[in-house]
């Protein structure tokens, strides 16, 4: 195991993929690997990209990639699929990117389905950005396919977050989900050569205007093409003002703070769940109170107090 | 607060609303009175009533209602619905069933939606389904709108859960979720007048054949039409002989202790997940935990493992 972590670090590419795969299949040995990695961690700009299915995510991942890396950085993109159950190359086989970008070692692409991941697809696509952060990478683009919670679960741990709309699919404001709106630091209008470009933009506009951000970025609304390259190198120069600015002005640690914290979260809540789950099976250490229960002499909230006293170190000061 | 679960157990309409209203909105009291009715439950015959949308559930029960008030018996209707905010009477307003049994005392109907309901709509109908039982209901008909996670998570409490599908809708045996299948104990075809019954039920049968469940009740599949009452008493008799069958086996406590089990271990999550995110929060006691990760001198993973170790007493074998 020691050599995949090394390696990774000298900048194996391989060993990329292969930590990446450990993750997804949950295996014993990730903890301790990541343990490894994570000193290694931080330095990587995430930029998430989500928006409707067929809002063209894929073709401005791609477009942006080009740009990054006529600057010579190293570029990581995540596809993340909630709705399918495969990972790897499977997902990415058919992918205009690839043919552009898979003879590039400056680009690393991985897809991350749901196989495997026990753990939460969110959870392992923020394990597999540590990877591709101690890896080298200096931006990684973690692209999903639609909008859903789970999506909205992945977009909570981008630096950037970019949300892709178009004109053409029906993406009138009223139909946008509202976390959505919510967690975009940048809006981006693909396909800006359909009609109905400029209603979209006022509108998004208008919804700005009427709920007002705390902090001092407001969203900005780009405009860009991928058939033609309009609109690309503005929107990476807007990704780094968006860098830069949550560097300079102290948001970037306030963000950080609370990722970690969601991430610190997530991760107690599965293992307590765990052990409750444990604890509540036929010979668990709470078997006796849930005979207290069926025997109608406690019930379930007054049973949760007490397995809660017998189990938990420390203030209880809620209950 | 006395007089509401004393009320309520001499049989008093108002004390049931009151307390079901209370519990969704999850009153400071709502564990106390509770507690104090818990001793009372355990004696309603709980009928799940779930399907897709359109299936025809809210007729299907209130015919059924019709059918159980015959002999004489208590009927609560909860019908819940996953995807409205709105609770109380509201939703009920307009419906068939309400005309016909509202001036009915033998019957109690009462609609759920999400407001207030923080610790989930599934605990909060069960609460409400406790409510009913000590209120001297012997058959509690819960209702659901259509067929998606919540609904599921509801009928896991249900002694007797009908699955209720028909001809017309395209409910063909594939588009039917998973998870619907297997909790169903009776399905039940409503509609019988719509063309393609009989393909219906072959394939149900069919499905029942290729994956046998354990036990000894094959669910049967019953035909109905509400529209001129067919099918309805031969669908009681049914429920009531599922009802024997779980009795006489001792299924009924191996399903009780399982649903139990459920309850307990989702109050206690949400307890312990509240207990962490308190803990996680500024001033909080992990708080210097964050520091060490935000400093990169811990992993989140190893952080989970300091604070578990600091917070949870009893063994923790499987980390």
């Amino acid at each position: 195991m020691k050599d995949y972590v090394e390696k990774l670090l000298s900048g194996d590419r391989r060993s990329a993929a292969r930590l990446i795969t450990l993750i997804e299949n949950d295996a014993p040995e990730k903890q301790a690997l990541l343990h490894r990695l994570y000193p290694h961690t931080g330095r990587a700009h995430v930029v998430g990209v989500t928006g409707s299915p067929g809002a063209g995510k894929s073709s401005l991942v791609d477009a942006l990639t080009g740009q990054i890396r006529n600057e010579g950085l190293k570029v990581g993109i995540i596809a993340v699929d909630p709705t399918s159950p495969f990972s790897g190359g499977a997902l990415l086989g058919d992918r205009i990117r690839m043919q552009e970008h898979t003879t590039d070692r400056g680009v690393f692409i991985r897809s991350m389905g749901t196989r495997g991941c026990l753990g939460g697809l969110a959870q392992a696509t923020r394990d597999a950005v540590k990877v591709l952060d101690a890896y080298g990478c200096d931006v990684i683009l973690v692209e999903t396919v639609g909008v859903g919670q789970s999506e909205l679960d992945i977009m909570h741990h981008a630096d950037t977050t970019l949300v892709v709309l178009n004109p053409g699919a029906g993406d009138h404001i009223q139909t946008i989900k509202a976390g959505i709106m919510e967690i975009a630091d940048i809006f981006v209008i693909n396909k800006a050569d359909l009609d109905g470009v400029e209603k979209l933009v006022r509108d998004i506009r208008a919804m700005l205007d009427s709920s007002p951000r705390a902090g001092d970025w407001r969203p900005p609304v780009l405009t860009t093409s991928t058939l033609d390259g309009r609109g690309i190198p503005e929107l990476w120069a807007t990704i780094k003002t968006h860098r830069e600015k949550i560097f300079n002005n102290g948001t970037r640690s306030a963000v950080k703070r609370k990722r970690i914290q969601r991430e610190l979260t997530e991760i107690l809540q599965r293992r307590i769940n765990r052990l409750i789950t444990q604890g509540l099976d036929a010979g668990g250490r709470f078997e006796p109170v849930l005979e207290e229960i069926l025997a109608r002499r406690m019930d379930p909230y007054r049973a949760a107090d007490e397995i809660i006293k017998q189990s938990w170190k420390g203030e209880l000061s809620d209950e």
